[in-house]
C-alpha cells in the first residue's frame, strides 16, 4: 500500500478502509512514512472530514501504536472525565476526589498547559512534592487505595499521537474533528478506563468557539468512544468568563481545596457536580442523573471528598500540610490589585484574554520547552454582571516581576468590558447534554 | 513570519501577499521551512486555490530562487512552447526546427518521460550522440546559429521547483492548477523566452482528462505568463488516440523526420502548424494566424525546417546520418504485429493505455529513476474510424524482451475499442484558443 495513493483517496473524499488506515498510522510510527506524506495526509482529512467508521479506525490503530494500561481489581467502575481545556478550568481536581467518594474509579491522565489554557498536571505540580509519574504498579494501586490517580501520558502509551500531535501542531492541523477525536480517544481508551465523561468547552476561552463545532466534537468524542466499546458522555459547557475566580496554578489548587470544602464559587460546584453525576450514571450506580447529582453534594457536604483529594496528594507525595492550609502554599513576589479606570456594569470578562495574562505571567506556556510559574496568575474579583465603582479593585495580579505585572495588568484591564447599564450575571453553564447510543439517559 | 500561520491563513481561504509567499518559497528552499509543512501548506493550496495575483507571487518567488537565462543578440524574437504533455506528443520536434525556419527564435527547455507520457529530451537521446546538456553559451549559441537549441532543466534554474515538484510528487498535489501554472511559468520564463504557446492536453491520455480543467489551466498559464510580462495564449487539444502513429523514442523521432518533410502524419501535421503559426503571431512577425499558417505549409514543404532539425541534430552532437536515413538507427530485438481477434470498426484507440503499454515496454518511466530504451514502443496502424477484418494487423509492437512484448500486447489489445457500426475518424484536434489580455488577436 502506498501512501501517495492513500493521500490521493482521502483528497478526493475517498473512505479509506480499516487496513488502509492502518498501514498509514503503523507505516508513520515506523518511519516508512515520513512527515511530509502523513501532513498532506493530515491536510487532506482536515478538507475531507473522516466518517465515524474511519475515524474509529484511526483511533484504533492509534491504540495499537503503543501500550495499554490494565488496573486490575478497581475496586468500582473505571470512569474517566475529559476537558477539552479553558481558562481556570480546575474540574479535574475537584471532579476526581468527589466521584471516588461516590464510588467511581477514576484512572486520569491529564495534560500540560498549553496556549492561553492551564493544565492540570501543572496545577497538581505547583503543590510541593506532588508528582505526576507514577509507574503503571503505582497508578493501579492509587486507583485501587485511593479511589483515584493522577498522572501524565507516559512515552509507551500511543506514540502515535505524540509524533501525530506534535506535526498537527506545525502544519495547521489542530482543528479537525475527526482528529482532534482520535487523538483524545485514543489517549483515554489506553489508560483502561470503562467509560468517559467529555467536557466540551465553548466560548472564548475555549478551542471551540462556536456552539455548533463544539456540538460536533462532542458527538464524535462520544460515537468514537462507543465504536470502541466504551460508555461515553458529553457535557457542552459555557467558557466565555474564566470558571471560578482563580486562573494559575497554585491559585487554581487554592480554589479547588475551598470546593472540596464545599466553600464554592458556584460556577465551578455547577459544573463539576453536573460531570460527575454524569460518570456516576456511566458506572450504573445510579439511575439517575438527578439521583447522582445529590449524592454529589452530599459527599462535598460531608468532607468525603475533600479527604479523598487529601489521601491522594499524601500518595503522590505532595505537602499535605501546604494543602491543608493553603497560606504556607508558594506566593508570587508581586501581588497587587487592579483598579477600575471608571464605574459600570460588568458586561463581560473575557477568558481567553485572562488566560493570555496568566500564561504571560509564566502560569502557562506559549512554547513546549517554557517552564511554568507556581504561584503566578490572576483571581478575577469582579465579574460579568456585577457593579463597579472607578477605583475599585477589579481582579489581583499575582507576578514574580514588574515587566510581566505590567504586561498582565494590560490585559486584564482589556479583558473587561464594562456598560452604563446593568449587565446580567452568567447563570448556568451547562448549555447542552449528549449521549449517543445505549448509553441514552 | 511563522510558516505554520501561513499554512493556516491558506487552509482558511485567505489571501497570501507577495511578502507571505516569498517567505514561504524562500524558506523552503533555505530549509528553515521543512518539507511537512510545505506539504501541508500545498495540500491547503490544492483545496483553497490561488487568485491570479498571488500565482503570480508564486511563480516570481520560484524564479527568484534560482538563476535565469539570459540569451544576447539571439536573432529574432524569442518565443517558447510548452505541452502538459500526451501519448505520441512528438510536437517540439517538429514545431522548435519550423519556427526557427519562419523566423521565431526557439529556446526550450524540456523534461523527461513520467508515468505514461512521453519525455522529448528522451526521444532527442535516442538520436545516437545527441546531447541535451549543452550549458548556458552553447545554448544561446545554438539559439542563435540554428534558431532553436533542446536542453533539459539545468539544477540551478528553479530549483525551487525541482524541490517542489519532487514533494508534490509523493503527497497527492500535483493536480492543483496554480502549483501546476507556477510550475511551468517559472521555468518557462527562468529559460528567457518573452513569450510563451501552451499545448494543453485534454482527453484519455492527458493529465487533465476533462476538457473544463484544461481550459482552466490554460486560462491560468496565460493570466501567470501575462502578469510576469509575458506574451502568452494558448491552444487546448484531443489527447483520447495518442498523436500521429508512433509512441516510442526513436519511432516518434522517425515520425518526426517524415513530417519534417512534409509526408504527415495529419494529425500531428495540424497540431504543429497551429502552435507554430500563434508563436509567429506573437512574435509579430505576421499579423494573421492564417498567414502564419501559410508560411508554416511553405516551409514544411520547402524543406527549410527539415535543413534546421539537421543542424541542430549537429550541433547538439547528434548523429545526422541515422536522422537522414532513419532505418539506420536503434531498432528493438522484437518488431512484431498484433492482429485483431475480430472485424468491425474501430471506435476508439485510448492513449492513455497505449502510452502505458510503451511506458511498460521501456520507452517510458514509471519511476524516476528507471532508464528508458531508445527502440521500443508502439506503431498504430489502425486508428479510429478504420475498418478492421479479423487477423489484419492493428499495430506493431517494439521490444526488447517476449515479456514485456506480451505485456504490451495485452495492453495494446485494451486501448482498441471496435464497434459492429461504422465509426467516424477524429477529425480537427484543436478544441478552444485563449489568449488573455492584451495579447488578443
Amino acid at each position: 500500500m502506498d501512501a501517495g495513493s492513500l493521500i490521493r483517496k482521502k483528497r478526493d473524499g475517498g473512505r479509506l478502509s480499516e487496513k488502509e488506515i492502518r498501514s498509514m498510522i503503523r507505516g508513520y510510527v515506523d518511519g516508512s512514512v515520513p512527515d511530509y506524506q502523513m501532513a498532506a495526509f493530515l491536510m487532506a482529512v482536515f478538507f475531507t472530514g473522516m466518517t465515524p467508521e474511519e475515524t474509529g479506525f484511526l483511533t484504533s490503530s492509534m491504540i495499537a501504536s503503543g501500550e495499554s494500561i490494565t488496573i486490575r481489581d478497581p475496586g468500582g467502575p473505571l470512569i474517566d472525565k475529559h476537558s477539552t481545556g479553558g481558562v481556570g478550568d480546575k474540574v479535574s481536581l475537584v471532579l476526581a476526589p468527589l466521584a471516588a467518594a461516590c464510588g467511581v474509579r477514576v484512572p486520569m491522565m491529564s495534560g500540560r498547559s498549553l496556549g492561553h489554557t492551564g493544565g492540570t498536571l501543572d496545577k497538581l505540580e505547583s503543590i510541593p512534592g506532588y508528582s505526576t509519574n507514577l509507574d503503571a504498579d503505582r497508578f493501579a494501586e492509587c486507583v485501587r487505595r485511593v479511589g483515584y490517580a493522577m498522572i501524565g501520558q507516559s512515552r509507551s502509551v500511543v506514540p502515535a499521537d505524540r509524533k501525530l500531535y506534535a506535526l498537527r501542531d506545525v502544519t495547521a492541523t489542530v482543528e479537525s474533528v475527526p482528529l482532534i477525536v482520535s487523538s483524545i480517544i485514543s489517549k483515554k481508551c489506553a489508560e483502561g478506563a470503562d467509560g468517559f465523561v467529555f467536557d466540551v468547552k465553548t466560548g472564548s476561552g475555549a478551542f471551540m468557539k462556536e456552539e455548533s463545532r463544539a456540538r460536533e466534537l462532542a458527538v464524535g468524542l462520544c460515537s468514537a468512544a462507543e465504536a470502541l466499546g466504551k460508555k461515553a458522555a458529553a457535557v457542552i459547557t459555557s467558557m466565555d468568563d474564566p470558571l471560578g475566580r482563580c486562573v494559575g496554578n497554585f491559585l487554581e489548587v487554592r480554589e479547588s481545596v475551598r470546593c472540596l470544602r464545599d466553600e464554592g464559587p458556584e460556577d465551578l460546584k455547577e459544573v463539576v457536580v453536573r460531570l460527575t453525576a454524569w460518570m456516576i450514571v456511566l458506572a450504573e450506580t445510579s439511575p439517575s442523573l438527578e439521583q447522582a447529582e445529590s449524592i454529589c453534594l452530599q459527599r462535598l457536604a460531608d468532607g468525603s471528598a475533600y479527604e479523598r483529594f487529601i489521601e491522594n496528594v499524601r500518595f503522590q507525595g505532595g505537602d499535605t500540610a501546604v494543602v491543608e492550609s493553603t497560606e504556607k502554599g508558594p506566593r508570587a513576589a508581586i501581588v497587587r490589585t487592579v483598579e477600575s479606570g471608571r464605574s459600570g456594569w460588568v458586561r463581560a470578562v473575557d477568558a481567553y484574554t485572562v488566560g493570555m495574562a496568566a500564561t504571560h505571567l509564566g502560569a502557562g506556556r506559549l512554547s513546549k520547552d517554557d517552564a511554568v510559574l507556581p504561584a503566578v496568575g490572576v483571581e478575577v474579583l469582579k465579574r460579568r454582571g456585577d457593579r463597579v465603582d472607578k477605583g475599585e479593585p477589579i481582579c489581583v495580579v499575582h507576578a514574580e516581576d514588574g515587566e510581566r505585572y505590567e504586561r498582565a495588568e494590560a490585559l486584564v484591564r482589556e479583558a473587561y468590558a464594562l456598560s452604563e447599564e446593568p449587565a446580567e450575571a452568567a447563570g448556568s453553564l451547562i448549555r447542552e447534554e449528549i449521549c449517543v447510543g445505549r448509553n441514552r439517559s
